[in-house]
């Protein structure tokens, strides 16, 4: 026996999923149904937010250990991206079906080929900077979910966003760990800015990232409380899965699954069971989730830089602040414009401001119903 | 003899010259070098500045009483707008000399066809509307001029700009003509706004569109008062011109001539001598000087209208002001942005804003001196 087989620690039988779902319709012309936002390079670095969260995970779980989630179409650029992808982690559904079922299918999985294994969901198209501080937390979450908690990692706030969800912290764990470790009292909605700003001044308030860290086996039970046939499904599609049967019976069960976010059926319930444990954490990161976002990124948050995606991208301003993004060598010149938004793609060129960068989502909805859908 | 060479009446011996110089660089990037500004089709009709020009005149002059003075380069391009053109009413620059050098060329021309002769200058890249009201005021000035005034056409403002020139009507010339002709005071330069508003509520104002008529030879000898020599070397290219000795003698002299326009050459000094009347017009007329101007005319200053010039043009926008020039047919999107100035061309992307439009042609002079040439 291999020593790993022997004594494994928990991060030895920790295993990685990655959602990859979700257009990112608030970074549209960017996005578009064939280029999801997580196959987008949005920092400038040349990866996809896929590939560098690919990278990112690495250190912490080699290939054997990276399960993705994605769409049937997104199949060959997931591939393409991640060549090192084992085709067994590879889970795709036939039609999207929110993050309960997407990562409830991985755990189903997973605990079929391991009663004890653990998993650690990481959205496909965040951007986080420092990666050591970032295993550092995950490590700390998988201890803290071996003793059988689900664990949450929570980013310290740097400022009243308004645009993330809150964790509130109740206690101090340090039965868990030494540092930074808290029980979880409750999940808040994205708050008004008013409120975001109390948060930030209380201090016992960080923003939710949407990591979860838990057995498999806890998480599936947990959401059973709330969904007890989905999760049967889930396990029914998960013991076919790899064998003859898999697409009829994924073919079969997963069309009637409800659409509902891990949020609702895991998170929330564990919170208020006392189950939910989370680790605070220091390095930046962001869901990038709309072009103020990336132009924010770009610039590391300094005030006066015009910010600017492309490779080639030609741009002259007397702008000090918003951003450029082109994905051709055409000029794009600025006059007298603050904070301005340019998308400039081969077929449309969107023109918005930071501050409306969220309305982008809501002209998209208009064109899906207005006869727009070939440029979405 | 004809009846014309038996009894002329002064719109008989009238002669329209129109200067078609100036890239109009606030216009840029829909106005290059090689597409300036009175060979675009600004107000969306499909005819360029220079053809509506052109249009406009023929109810008052028959073609060869229309000469065009452009420069060498933009030869071909107006004999394509202008096939009625005759080839000794096409004078061409070798350089360009500004206002009192092309209009005067012109001018030392027609007093050697006839030594009567009316000219009136118009320039090529301005929009009128309501025609008839322009000839009516175009026959009151060529009558005018007749009497050896320099007469001036000049518009009512509609509100207080801060854009154009205005002139200060003195006492009625019911002596001229029975309505709207005054004597000129003086001209003034751009106001700022709070002087431009005391103008329009003073009524004594209107705007100067830089139309001159006057006998070619009351015109030249104005300007030989200001600058002999300058009004010597015209007369003498005039007199070698369709010779043998045409190219020659221009070559000698043209280069050295001053650049200085007819506004301080003709206009100026002959207000204060007296000399100068002008015709009060109720047409609507506009110089359209920038994109703000051109937005003005595309939806008739009706506010809470997006203005969008281009065949192809598609546009998707929350705005209710604005505008959209695009040379292509792909979207243009616009979200949450208000009085903003979109110029979507081949190889350049504008935006701006109304109120910032005219700092274009500070940001083409920075170009100029900064290795952007090929694209102004």
């Amino acid at each position: 026996m291999s020593e790993s087989e022997k004594s494994p620690t928990p991060l030895d039988r920790f295993t990685c999923v990655i959602p990859a779902g979700g257009v990112g319709s608030r970074l549209w012309p960017l996005s578009r149904a064939n280029a999801p936002k997580f196959l987008l390079d949005l920092t400038g670095s040349g990866d996809s937010l896929l590939r560098a969260t690919w990278d990112r995970l690495a250190p912490i779980a080699p290939p054997e250990r990276v399960i993705v989630v994605t769409g049937n179409k997104h199949r060959a650029s997931v591939e393409k991206q991640l060549p090192e992808l084992l085709g067994e982690n590879l889970v795709t559904e036939s039609e999207p079906k929110d993050s309960s079922a997407a990562i409830g299918l991985a755990a189903a999985i997973l605990e079929l080929r391991d009663p004890d294994a653990i998993i650690g969901s990481f959205a496909a198209d965040h951007v986080i900077r420092n990666e050591v501080l970032f295993q550092r937390a995950v490590e700390t979450a998988v201890n803290a979910a071996d003793q059988g908690y689900i664990a949450t990692i929570g980013i310290r706030p740097t400022h009243p966003s308004t645009g993330f969800g809150y964790i509130e912290a109740g206690p101090a764990r340090g039965d868990l760990a030494p540092f930074d470790i808290y029980d979880v009292k409750s999940f808040v909605e994205k708050p008004e800015e008013e409120l975001a700003r109390t948060y930030v001044e209380h201090g016992g308030y960080l923003w939710n990232a949407g990591m979860f860290i838990a057995r498999a086996t806890v998480l599936l039970d947990q959401m059973a409380e709330k969904e007890p046939a989905m999760v049967h499904s889930l396990r029914e599609i998960a013991a076919a899965w790899g064998t003859d049967r898999a697409a009829s019976v994924r073919e079969r069960l997963w069309p009637a699954l409800p659409k509902i976010a891990i949020d609702y059926t895991v998170a929330e319930p564990a919170a208020e069971a006392g189950k939910m444990v989370c680790v605070a954490a220091h390095f930046d990161w962001d869901d990038v989730g709309d072009f103020a976002s990336v132009a924010n990124l770009l610039t590391r948050g300094r005030a006066g830089d015009l910010a600017v995606l492309g490779d080639r991208a030609q741009v002259l301003s007397d702008a000090s602040s918003g951003i450029v993004v082109s994905e051709s060598d055409r000029l794009v010149a600025l006059v007298g414009v603050e904070d301005i938004v340019v998308v400039d793609t081969a077929d449309v060129l969107l023109v918005t401001t930071k501050a409306k960068a969220q309305e982008v989502k809501g002209l998209v909805g208009r064109m899906k119903v207005s006869g727009g859908g070939h440029l979405l």
